[in-house]
């Protein structure tokens, strides 16, 4: 068994103690947290601890904490022979260069408080500096995930910015598109079976193939009435952007 | 029985068409289509036109046809005591003014050709230019769908131009985030999960709940890296404009 320690009880710490708590080739051991939480009854019976101090001895510990924090704080464990593992898309692996032993675990989903997480369809990107620990960590996240591939630091920052694009700036389009629906006293709940469905046609098409609409057809008519309608508002110049973007991807003219 | 043509056999005409089929309420008269066209199996009984000449007669024509030729086209549809219909959310219903009956039946949703659709889960707008028709439109739409609204003109074009934000816009970035990773032999696979969740959160979450990521949490240094990486390329205005826009909806600064 991998005895685990997870540093950090946001949303991708508290996730991934849920799931591996349900490993079986995992033990975690403890939890850590700087300020006070209460764990969830799943994980009631794990050490929750709130100083370094008091850090059990483990295999690997887990920092699952903002990128910006991860260098200094990981420089506060103390150094023992253990691999100390970060779950961060954007930070290099060497952030963790205090530490002899180093590697990264980022699961690629996108984590909130409330809403549970089917961790065995998260995929999991590894990486770490030597082959044994690639191998350990390996098998500790395929013990929890089916999708588990080995991925270096400079190829996860462009996964992870491609991520922002699918997850960040999408979420704000629906946004966007809440308060277009709000402001017209309509329900946003109309819009709702388009939005899954925009997601669930790339699993049998490619983005360009799925590509419809106003600036796909280069439908000018169209394009023109909807920024009369965005008229001077906040969204306006994303409308002619993101339209400027699908003309010339596709070699539409207006 | 309310009996229907269907002018038109693109994405949404040949959808629609499918749906009526099953309708216990309507029964499909005729499908018009200019170019020769084949008929799915499930249609291989309806007849099939090409000459507005043999027109048969109906209660409702459906025109399922680009927003630019709805008008010309319904000009040339032969006067008769009978509905006139078209399926588009930017189109005003006066598009058919030519008709004294007319009305708009649209279908909240993105159709392609390969891709089978539940039409009971789609949202259809209704309008009709007298109340008769509205509540003859409206039980046509409730035998195909369980989402039935009445919308007018004015209301559906804010609605439609919600939806080029949730569909047209949200799939360009599927397809921006494809050639990043592809780019770098990456996997597109590795973001679907990711993909589909970002549209699931949204029926437990609204969008200014579920957001994350740099820009929502004002993080300077990885959107710095962010844009580093698209360098000069034909993607890093489209990061920055998202990344403000995403910043003033939630009072950050960097």
């Amino acid at each position: 068994m991998i005895s685990i320690v997870v540093l950090g009880f946001g949303n991708v710490g508290k996730h991934l103690s849920l799931a591996l708590e349900q490993s079986d080739a995992a033990i975690l051991k403890q939890v850590y947290n700087r300020s006070e939480i209460t764990l969830p009854s799943q994980l009631d019976h794990i050490e929750l601890i709130d100083d370094l101090n008091d850090l059990a001895e483990a295999d690997i510990c887990i920092i699952a904490l903002p990128d910006d924090v991860i260098q200094d704080f990981s420089g506060k464990l103390p150094e023992q022979d253990r691999l100390v593992v970060h779950t961060s898309g954007s930070a290099p692996i060497d952030a963790l260069k205090d530490h002899s032993r180093r590697a990264v675990f980022y699961p690629l989903q996108t984590f909130s408080a409330e809403r549970e997480v089917n961790f065995r369809s998260v995929p999991i990107c590894i990486e770490a500096n030597n082959a044994q620990d690639e191998t350990l960590l390996f098998m500790l996240a395929e013990s929890i995930s089916e999708k588990v591939t080995v991925i270096n630091s400079a190829a996860r920052r462009k996964l992870h910015l491609a991520a922002v694009f699918v997850n960040n700036f999408t979420n704000h389009f629906y946004h966007i598109a809440d308060e277009l629906v709000r402001e017209n006293d309509l329900d946003f709940d109309l819009l709702k079976p388009l939005i899954l469905e925009t997601a669930n046609k790339i699993n049998t098409l490619s983005p360009a193939e799925a590509q419809t609409g106003p600036a796909r057809r280069g439908d000018k008519n169209t394009i023109e009435n909807h920024l009369h309608l965005l008229s001077e508002g906040p969204y306006r110049e994303l409308y002619e952007k993101l339209t400027a973007s699908i003309l010339e991807t596709y070699g539409k003219k207006l």
